[in-house]
């Protein structure tokens, strides 16, 4: 099967009978379940490039996720590729740091990880939902092993400074509780027949009785304390074996309590599609799967290269670098294509002869800001004390969100916790303007307002700002609906020999995703114009 | 610490003190912990037996989890322990089904597992969840390895075969459909201030705000097909990269039909505290939580010894077993106390001197009846064609549930399901009636009317009947609340010199939980009597 862009103007039954007639009545039963019943993805199956492209040489910029899929499926084709990546290593923002680890910020500081054995921390992405169907095609034909990854946890925290007396409350009682309080208002509303809005007394019958049933109400429609009901939000005293076992049931939080606390707002987190069960993440660290593209393509990148110049002409593409190693030492690389997927941060200040149009939509996007802190702890204290195993806690302090390891479950031992992980606003401001190892004290102060025990169990940390790395400026493309409506196309389209590829050209930016399907877009149009020429 | 019913008269403040003089503050730091923020669990930490038995022995009936806990803990305090195991195997329910492994279930029906190498199925219990302590902390202390299982998974299916057409609805859409549309009515009712219940107005204010939220409202209060509503429910078009890449939003499935599908029912499966984020398995199988028990304790079991008599006197106890390996020679052991953990199915036919009560007792409890039902597929087709990772699909078939592997995901090669999985109720009778293999079969014709891939890539499958097994003729102790008000406690009391434990006596009956929690409170009974005579 073809990318979608293909079949834009196609019918489906149309799509459906293409391929029952190429490829047999196998493909078309598949074809038939994804397009009925699973979404439209933007990944519609391998990437077929069929037709010679005789030659054809592609310099692609950029080694990570965009430019090593670029990289793979342009060779299959028949093409000469090469790349040229500025870091001194592949995968990009797909990267994992372990103890042994140095990184260098903007600024010139260095931090060195002192993680133990075994332990590490995604800076960059970090999860896969179950639905980014082109990067679990690559996963699985790369042989990148996955473990979930947990999101909700309804034993973590939801904490509000200002809420509680600042005490942190479980994820369960925030979302159960006001999930029953809903339900007993709008059960009693329609239980008089009262309810508007176009609703038949049949379904207010009906709905009266759902409610019933997802609020965990009783019999007169009410969310109180029993048994029944603690068997959804958990029990004051669980229930044991042996005597004295019965269980003691808990106190529903009110909910003016749960209103003015705020901690509603953080519901939202789970229920997201891009946030939804079943997520994933390689076994080992996030830069696992820049590993798996890296062994296929590794031969073919030059590293250290930090390009200054894009040139294109009628006969081909110069693109004029530095190599960082030897300082001020300029080289050159020619190629008849050039697939750049160097981040608009840094190709905006980069000379490059591009029509007006992509010009000015390399220079619309600002970047995200985000800051992530991984603190290391001489115990899984989360999961001893606080049966909290994975997931994520939410607060209004400045680290944003706490998340706990999804892997080493309920083993003795160290673990590394995200401490802090901020997007934007003032607090990703406040911490990218703080030295590094500000940045690990300061999450580990505000941490201890959630987790007491970091006080005694703190052992290490190490800081990334996205906007002080030299290879990025910023975490990831920050398109407004504006920007997007007057720049997007521009920025996509092929310009001349040239045409960009990442996660700004895609409209699931910051998420590996998002690099993948812009790549394979970018690459099956040049393709056609390869093989059209 | 000590198991919790050490202090059922104490306070938490004079239980702190407590601790705090015998093991110092580190300790005490991790009770106040234990007791402040998590919920009060059955159990609250390694047991101590303290005090010398003086070389008293206990018999121990049965090897599953509650036997092999008992043997375990009583070995350590100094007991002379044995165990006698009706299987040719130890661990109970706690089993696990592979390749080359055969069961022959009551009336001689024999099956062979033909799975392939690495592929198995869990009959009897298969998740933990993560407040389960007891049985999470001899999984650390035992060395058995966990990942999690998937229990909520969005992607799955609700189906009924009255509803859309037979056609199976994704879990999220059920989910955040109904949520929206419940927000919806209820905003448009609090934004009117028209909410009765004594709601104040400001409340209502910051409601509607919230149920916004939540529920995926639009300005207006309305849950609309949009852009911003697709975020929570997934679009048509899932967004993409490159041109031709914008998202095409999604339409809710009306309120009405919601309700009158009944799917909203299944939503309770997600939500119920045990069934809650995060779950677990162990890695390869759930017995191995049984075979890390019986590395400790395996010297103590006698195997294909079923018992016939227990009788109980001044100076001990005495048990008669016959060796089913060599029918009709009868054996004898004799000690000083005993440990029943027999099915209560099982114990009530056997010949046992104890008092009324517990007789009565013993009477009482009529066990659940479950079936499962494993399929090997070719290819793992519910991930490949439907994007559904782990997870439980429910239907309104017999089958009631299809579960998909929590392990191996994103791979090539083959799966198992679980393609039946019934709980008391008519299909379980029914299924339980058939031949193992007529069960295979309905479960194959029934799933495919959930996996239409069910009919080319099934390969083969086994079922367990509970109510066939010979060790337990029942799945689990079912209690209602008559029978426990009147029963339970008759049940767990020490009668003479014979306790008993298992899961059913306790209040978590099916769990492992149960069984672990039983087991450490008649064996801390049994040593304070001990240690007191």
């Amino acid at each position: 099967m073809q990318p979608s862009q293909y079949f834009s103007g196609m019918s489906r039954r149309n799509l459906l009978s293409l391929i029952g007639l190429t490829a047999g009545t196998a493909a078309m039963y598949q074809a038939m379940t994804s397009l009925g019943l699973a979404v439209e993805s933007g990944y519609k199956g391998p990437v077929k490039l069929e037709g010679d492209p005789k030659g054809a040489s592609v310099l692609i910029l950029g080694a990570g996720l965009a430019g090593m899929t670029a990289a793979l499926e342009l060779r299959q084709a028949g093409y000469k590729v090469k790349i040229l990546e500025y870091n001194n290593r592949s995968g990009g923002r797909n990267w994992t740091l372990r103890g042994g680890d140095t990184y260098t910020e903007l600024g010139g500081a260095t931090q060195k990880c002192d993680f133990d054995e075994g332990l590490y921390i995604n800076p960059g992405p970090w999860r896969i939902p179950y639905h980014h169907n082109g990067l679990l095609a690559y996963c699985r034909r790369l042989g990148v092993t996955l473990e979930p990854f947990q999101q909700l946890n309804h034993n973590a925290f939801l904490h509000s400074s200002k809420a509680f007396g600042g005490k942190p409350q479980r994820v369960r009682d925030i979302k159960i509780d006001f999930q029953g309080h809903v339900s007993e208002l709008l059960a009693k509303v329609a239980h008089t027949g009262k309810l508007e809005g176009g609703v038949t007394k049949e379904d207010q019958e009906m709905l009266v009785e759902a409610l019933r049933s997802w609020g965990a109400l009783d019999k007169d429609y009410a969310y109180t304390k029993s048994i029944a009901n603690s068997e959804f939000r958990g029990f004051a005293k669980d229930p044991g074996g042996g005597l004295g076992a019965a269980p003691v049931p808990s106190d529903p939080i009110a909910l003016t309590d749960i209103l003015s606390s705020g901690l509603w707002g953080s519901l939202a987190n789970f229920a997201l599609y891009e946030f939804q069960t079943t997520m994933f993440q390689p076994v080992g660290g996030i830069d696992m799967i820049g590993k798996a593209f890296t062994k296929e393509v590794g031969d073919l990148i030059t590293y250290n290269a930090k390009v200054s110049k894009i040139h294109q002409d009628d006969k081909g593409v110069t693109v004029t670098y530095e190599d960082v190693q030897k300082p001020g030492t300029m080289a050159e690389e020619k190629a008849d294509w050039c697939i750049c997927t160097i981040p608009l941060t840094i190709l905006s200040q980069i000379e490059i002869n591009v029509g007006a149009p992509m010009q000015a939509a390399i220079e619309a996007v600002p970047y995200a800001s985000s800051v992530k802190v991984g603190l290391q702890f001489k115990r899984r204290f989360w999961e001893q004390d606080e049966l909290i195993f994975g997931g994520v806690s939410y607060t209004d302090l400045p680290i944003t969100q706490i998340s706990y390891p999804s892997t080493s479950f309920n083993t003795n031992g160290k673990g590394v916790l995200l401490g802090a992980y901020t997007w934007n606003g003032p607090h990703s401001y406040e911490f990218t303007s703080m030295a590094p190892e500000e940045r690990v004290k300061r999450a580990v102060e505000y941490g201890t307002m959630i987790h007491p025990q970091y006080k005694d169990e703190f052992e290490n940390g190490i800081s990334m700002a996205w906007h002080r790395s030299p290879f990025t400026l910023g975490c990831a493309g920050d398109w407004t609906e504006e920007a997007r409506k007057e720049h997007y196309d521009n920025l996509c389209q092929i310009d001349g020999r040239i045409v960009l590829a990442g996660e700004h050209a895609s409209y699931i930016p910051a998420w590996m995703e998002g690099a993948i399907l812009s790549s394979l877009d970018a690459i099956t149009r040049l393709h056609q114009r390869v093989v059209a020429g």
